[in-house]
């Protein structure tokens, strides 16, 4: 059988530029096309050297570009919904790594995001979180990767939403500066950066809603508070949640849950002690810890992935992967 | 009048050193020792060429270093007590930057640190935060430095404490790695911290009963959940809050409480925007906002400081110039 | 007698924000003015809050900024140039941080910088190196503040200049990247940066021929080879000078040359190992260690300063201190 | 045909691990035993998260870990060779990754390193630099993987020595603190590396002959200056080569010169402007440039590499693909 051949848009992005690395060294698909916007003419291995994927960047034509099996859009929201939905009338299955597609509700997407770029398709996605929606991604045409911080919340949390223990939820996040994207500015300016940490978006974060929506659909219908914080390294994300339970829950009940739901999960890694993100750098791997405090009596999961890869480029490939049929791991691990 | 000859115990360690270093050039102190155990004998700026104090270290001799009028000790806890207790003994004016006169409940000390080095002085000591307890220092003659997360923390909820506001609250702290001291060791290794995060000491940090102490101080008795997370940076601490309060806050009654708490106080910022480390890096300040989350109706507050200086050796001077009766700014600002 | 009035023009970028900020806590100095273009009408400390410097940035307007004593240029080269003409044709006394003065040959100015913006003022003015040319810039109305790069490397090579030891150079210098500017660009951005380092203008930096030329006022005319690199730092800068000497030089001889130059300096420290640059972060200190390698005869120099202190803001306030006749050492030390 | 079985001896330090790691997913070679003293029976995979491999770290026992077909020896110079010894007795082929079979004479061996632990084997090894000893590696039973410093220097001087163009050279090299190893010390602490970068080692680098030596071997015998520094970052090895040339070169000549050296070398990378060490961060590639500097005549080379994989790990990896006739990149690339 012939490798589906797949494009990456925006592959001059931190996550576009990942992913393109890995599908270009994939078993199973074939790399068939990279785009760009201002570095369009360039080869990705000089914009991005460490892919070393000798390929050309492509200005985004529709024509050009959808004549493959699969597309990974790598665009920000907003503009990304027009891509999808020209990929998709040509028949091309989408993994689209912007927020356009993760949301169900419109009016929750018009109120975070502004006015939907293809709304016609809108609802019409599977959210591509392997670990709770398989199925659904392995016949799906079109898959919203989660967010970055998303990601690392719901693996934290969704054990605790199915057993109906999710009273009350303060997520204090983490992450590295490769979540501020490429874009030079003032906030990403090393000078900045460097020995600096400070909270940001306080309040508005538009990953919010999304982490709300899909513990929703774990059974747990509550309103978060959800604080990301910029912290002075490159790649790497930690969600600390403290949840105050619905119900008394007790430790080895809670060692269970997790065993449950993770011990036959390739990329979820549950331990006893807290998380680093360096032990998760540059891979596919969510790491977690689950803590109950008796003097309060809250539980706390920590919970660490790399941004770029699990947070982004190579869940993406591992929803591709559940898509295709292939064996998660391939190409990831 | 002559200047008050102060000494400054471990001033081979990273508070101590800057202790030190704020005392020698203070305008109205004079640095008569400076004490160190394996660097003795050693100039202080060989060993931290930055304070540029020109003094031999020497080892620890009561009867040497008790000739002074003041002291600041800036040993571990357990083996800080002793020492106090022999300075105190020759009527030398003692903060203490240990933690073993902070506590006011000895069987709360001794379950969190073990058995007390100088029993007879347990209890003795004002609780150094000037912004609340400036009164009772002036006239103290032991002083318990707070501990750096403490000293965030209590600035960022003592408003919210003495007006009945706190029902339920979440600490989630980040420190920089001089926090974790000057030992070598596998978690201050470079390769360990650097591009990385993580929580530590779970459940069990010993600031928590102290956090406790001094909110029940100011009106608020309640168990807290506080988690210190270790962050690639060298010093710098950010104490994120978020208050589940007691009854309904609004913005505006917040905002005035912060005002009327802070605008006289020659230490403390309270801004609109999350403060960072970077701002109050290297000094005796504390920075801070707060924010109403309209749709959970949680309180959140972020407060940052230095850890080596509000967070321990300009906050003991600040302590001193209090205690001496100078203007609290002296030598510090 | 009234305080000398001083203007810092260009106070919002790294440079002129820490000569603002120390030219405010100045015991002699009064901070009069500062100015910035696209952030006139913001408050020096919430652009850069370390300062504390309550002042508003004012847009450059030579009738209102050019009533002082004194001014410090913190601008680029080429642009000035124009704004210290107008500030000596109102009869103020300039130091210039930019290189637009340093040079005294016209046509080599010409083929590094392009044409200058005030040709009437050129060679006008003094180096301002003040451990070279202290009793110059006593009696100057113009200054021109050195280049970072050079302060570090003619403080290193001055002694072996003016004892015939030059031979051939080779400089291997390194900056953190506060040296880039406060502009966010691809090279400034945190993840471009961070855990990287890499030559730069390779084989045409500016500094080439500044240092050269002062190397030729000291007794030694030669061509140089000088490469700067980048390194994962936000200030400091480290200078390696290798020198196959013109002669043999014995240790003894060297460390005697070093002696006499700086024993009685006040900002130079000349040590036996070689120094780092985080002893001399945010002071107006040149450290450095000199060595004779009995191997190839070769005499290796070690440099360190901070490139926002000694290599430009504080170095400009020590120049300041030398033209009013003040103690070198007020308000930087 | 089985896949040959290999053993990691001192799989716990940073090079060893990688090393394991590498092997564990190496499509020809099955790991059989990793070694580790003070965390001998642990898993490699709880002592460093980043291999994720599985195997319980044993101590060293030459009964049991010398039932291989090959090994890596991962240890410290002086107590590595009797373990290579011990392995070579049993038939065991190894790469062994100290300094003790570098260098080909004893006398300097002994000058900078102290006495042989095994001087039966002195003088065995083939240097394990595959880019210059590639027919020799395939023979070897017993191959001395080279330094990090002299693998990037090496490749940058060695077109230059066999054109006969080495005059006199100067290399500044910076390394990553990964290369002061594991071990918790006053210098590997990270507030004494971050922020920071110094010179070490000044004139008695051990790397020094190993590089005179192999430069001997491709025709330029003489005496360099050869000066590390430590920069805050994690791994990551770049080195400036200052060459005076023998006779004069030409830009074009030495162009073709390292297009002649490395155009079909899978791990050279030649590129015309100089690199940085992210380019090459977890990779087994070297990446350099070369200038001539037209004001001086100089030949300027720039050369970087990851220090613990082309600089240590991988190179050991790539050196057993060679000895066992598999294809160079296998498993590394």
């Amino acid at each position: 059988m012939a490798s589906p051949r797949v494009a990456v848009l925006g592959a001059s992005g931190y996550a576009g530029a990942i992913a393109a690395m890995l599908l270009y060294r994939h078993p199973h698909f074939a790399l068939a096309h990279v785009t760009a916007r201002s570095e369009a003419g360039q080869r990705l291995d000089d914009v991005h050297p460490r892919t070393r994927v000798p390929l050309e960047l492509e200005p985004w034509d529709p024509a050009v570009q959808s004549g493959v099996d699969a597309a990974l859009v790598c665009w920000p929201h907003r503009v990304a919904a027009p891509a999808v939905a020209a990929l998709r009338e040509r028949g091309v299955r989408v993994v689209d790594l912007s927020a356009d597609f993760r949301l169900r509700d419109r009016g929750i997407y018009e109120d975070w995001y502004g006015p939907h770029g293809a709304p016609e398709l809108f609802g019409q996605a599977v959210y591509g979180l392997p670990e709770l929606h398989r199925a659904a991604i392995a016949g799906a045409d079109l898959v919203a990767n989660p967010g970055c911080y998303p990601t690392a919340a719901l693996l934290a949390l969704a054990p605790l939403a199915r057993a109906g223990l999710l009273g009350d939820i303060v997520i204090d996040a983490k992450s590295g500066v490769s979540g501020a994207g490429r874009e030079p500015t003032a906030t990403t300016h090393f000078i900045a950066a460097d020995e600096n940490m400070t909270p940001y978006k306080v309040e508005r974060h538009r990953h919010t809603p999304e982490i709300e929506q899909e513990l929703a659909g774990q059974g747990a219908a509550l309103t978060i508070t959800f604080t990301p914080h910029l912290v002075p390294l490159a790649q790497g994300e930690l969600v600390s949640c403290y949840v105050t339970p619905a119900r008394d829950a007790d430790p080895d009940e809670l060692l269970e849950l997790y065993d449950d739901a993770y011990a036959t999960e390739p990329f979820v890694e549950v331990r006893t002690g807290p998380p680093g993100v360096q032990e998760v750098r540059d891979t596919n791997f969510c790491r977690m810890s689950v803590h109950h405090d008796g003097r309060t009596g809250r539980v706390l999961v920590f919970s660490s992935i790399d941004n770029l890869w699990k947070g982004a480029a190579s869940q993406a490939v591992q929803n591709l992967n559940v898509m295709f049929g292939r064996d998660e791991r391939e190409g990831i691990a």
